[in-house]
């Protein structure tokens, strides 16, 4: 994994498509103030708890499962408007919470998934031309190993980016940019998503979350595009609020 | 990169495209008797110094360069059956060498490139098939990082070995697969490497050579199936010879 001091005044991407990232852009896209994510259950609680009655959720997971005493699990599907509009959800998973904490040093971070991924190029591409700095496409994956749920998404990314700029990449990237080629083909909309899908499924999180009954909210994750909103992770306020 | 420990029991491929594993295949099958892969080259000269004289052959490079006093640089080029027949050609080199130590507590240790794809795969499937053992690829790269050239190795054997057998892919090893099948297409013999060429030169390791004027170098290390021998390494006497 990179080092977090080789992040220092980068554009990051962080990505933990099943299902962090993806939750929380649907969270705030469906009118959550914003996400505060937390490494463990006890700061989620502590965080909630200055909050006045109501105007907090506690979501998130441990092994792929809803936390007990917890408002919400780590399904895109649960952040519905009814539910989160108009409040800071406290959320606590696994890989992506760590990502993103790793990644503080950096001097941009935002969150991507398939779900907003041209959009999310687009912000990365344009922050690092006005910066001059360089793009890291941080993958979660599980337990200190890549899956291919997340590089397949760095490879989207990668792809888009390269595709309006000048941009060189690291050969991480562009393995990742071949491997997201080889299963996107030139496919767009619903046939893309569909191409996807069986990507996501037979994937190490997929394959995870299907055991667990949780298919649903691999169709939900493999979107392209649904939302076209960014995430930005404020490292000095612990907070992913809409960029 | 994969613990030592958990390679134990496993068919390992180490790979080093650019150029060590190359390199190695070109010597045997060029008619050396051996290959004595050394991490330094004081050690690489006391191994030499146990021959008599005109029985071996040091060979190897830092930072891409012959050393000084060694009689091979690390070309594959310059191992002709003229120059190693019936030679112990002992090589010291950076990442490739480094990966094959790593791997010594595997069952079954072989050296593959593009030279040797088929042959590599080939020899792996029966290996881990014979003692119900899993295979592993072991991509040296650069200081630690990834390169391209190695991955799309990977993801070639990957394709091959399960092309013949209920194998079941691991996320890193469906992500070379993915890289692999998009750079090669269903191309083959000339065309494939045609196809190949320009990838490798593009990768870290092939960028590093032509800098220093040896595409030469990766004309040869992009020959799929030039060679069908397959180099085994013997982790107690630190010797690679033909399986």
């Amino acid at each position: 994994m990179v080092a977090p001091e080789q992040l220092a005044g980068s554009a990051v991407a962080v990505i933990d498509v099943l299902r962090a990232t993806t939750t929380a852009i649907a969270a705030l896209a469906n009118g959550a103030r914003e996400v505060l994510p937390c490494l463990t259950i006890e700061e989620a609680h502590k965080r909630a708890a200055r909050f006045a009655s109501g105007e907090a959720l506690l979501g998130g997971e441990r092994g792929g499962l809803a936390i007990e005493g917890f408002d919400l699990g780590n399904s895109p599907l649960e952040y519905t408007p009814e539910v989160v509009a108009g409040k800071s959800v406290v959320l606590t998973t696994t890989n992506g919470t760590k990502a993103l904490l790793h990644c503080r040093a950096a001097a941009e971070i935002v969150l991507a998934a398939f779900v907003n991924l041209s959009a999310a190029a687009e912000f990365l591409s344009q922050a690092a031309r006005k910066r001059g700095s360089s793009i890291d496409l941080v993958c979660s994956g599980t337990d200190g190993q890549v899956t291919r749920e997340d590089v397949l998404l760095a490879g989207g990314l990668a792809a888009a980016i390269a595709a309006e700029g000048n941009w060189q990449l690291s050969d991480s990237a562009a393995i990742a940019r071949d491997a997201w080629q080889q299963v996107s083909g030139t496919a767009s909309g619903e046939e893309l998503n569909a191409r996807l899908l069986p990507a996501l499924i037979a994937s190490r999180g997929g394959t995870n979350l299907c055991g667990l009954g949780m298919q649903a909210d691999i169709e939900f994750a493999a979107q392209v595009d649904r939302f076209s909103l960014v995430p930005r992770f404020e490292a000095q306020a612990q907070s992913i609020v809409v960029a």
